[in-house]
């Protein structure tokens, strides 16, 4: 451990460091192997620290899940596009994006597939409040868009469900589509978005290499 | 027991019913409550029969998630549209229709959002194989409607993924989507998918009351 590198760091953003990479490091093995087939000791293995240092930060494998799923929610609340001058389906456009990103790569806190019921309910009551709070700004941002024209007529919380959908079922899939970038499927997926909730004859989304590409015709 | 019922059904068809009302038992209670929080003697429970004869039927729970699974596969590839004469992007809106009515409902088996590591890698094995067919179909779907001119240009395993998502993310939200019909939502979610792929200015889809809506203009 270089010693001069904690020197510069006060304990209290160290520890929080450390925690930042343990709840990151216990999302990906609960996404890529399941909660339940996931244990304290292969988290604390991939981290190269021992157990009982382990429950220096965390007690329980239900909390740690817990604060998984907080900080998941803090990710997903600063996509939320509050850019102002925009009209609706840009600021869902540039959220879905963000949004997306987030949930893949080595920064995401994201656990959306699990099981709720590996909660307790007191804890799932307050994920349940979060994720509704995320929602919430996704209706916004629909109900602004129908106000301005650039988001069809409908059911907002019908619309909010099949853009969770699109975007939460890249967390399934990603290993799976490893030859596209990071970038490419925040892009693709906001693409997907917009270009259904656009109004027939208005504008949808710029095109991107996985969704309607420039071709030779531009 | 009506016996002048059973009188009708001879015991290969009897024990086939009973099977059959067996999984969609499981699947439901896997759905809402979670594999792994669910045990046999809740399913058990919930169909009002004892746990010996459960095991007339399934010998674990594990065994009973893989045959749920194999059920749901041949639900998913039943969806696929083969009517001759349309283009792509309507073969697409039906499948995408029909699929997603099965997967709500009394009717379903499906588990989709459950930990696939929950499977012994054999039975992993041919669940993903029997999902790689249904995922060949809609990508054959979206690569003939890129043909005939009903579908946008772009990356056809990533449109697969988009459209998987949001049918398949139904299943998660459906309880708090109650005050919906099953036909609506089948018809809602199509005509999400339909309209992102559909060209510009080409047709998209018929709205539906929770998309697109006919309004008083109409």
């Amino acid at each position: 451990m270089g010693r001069w590198k904690n020197a510069v760091v006060n304990p209290a953003e160290q520890r929080e460091l450390r925690q930042d990479a343990l709840y990151r490091e216990a999302a990906r093995a609960f996404r890529e192997n399941g909660y339940h087939a996931t244990s304290l000791e292969n988290i604390a293995g991939a981290l190269g620290i021992s157990k009982p240092t382990l429950y220096h930060y965390v007690k329980t494998k239900g909390d740690l899940l817990f604060q998984i799923h907080m900080a998941a929610s803090v990710q997903a609340l600063a996509s939320l596009c509050q850019e102002p001058g925009l009209n609706g389906l840009e600021r869902l456009r540039r959220t879905v994006r963000d949004y997306t990103c987030s949930t893949v790569g080595d920064d995401s806190y994201s656990v959306v597939i699990l099981e709720e019921k590996s909660l307790r309910p007191d804890q799932l009551a307050i994920v349940v409040r979060e994720r509704d709070k995320f929602e919430a700004g996704l209706r916004g941002m629909i109900e602004d868009g129908m106000r301005d024209g650039s988001i069809v007529a409908g059911e907002p919380r019908f619309m909010v469900f099949n853009v969770l959908g699109a975007m939460n079922w890249v967390t399934k899939w990603y290993r799976r589509g490893r030859d596209w970038t990071i970038d490419e499927i925040g892009e693709g997926v906001a693409a997907f978005v917009c270009r259904a909730l656009a109004p027939d004859g208005q504008p949808r989304s710029p095109g991107n290499r996985l969704f309607d590409p420039p071709g030779p015709r531009d």
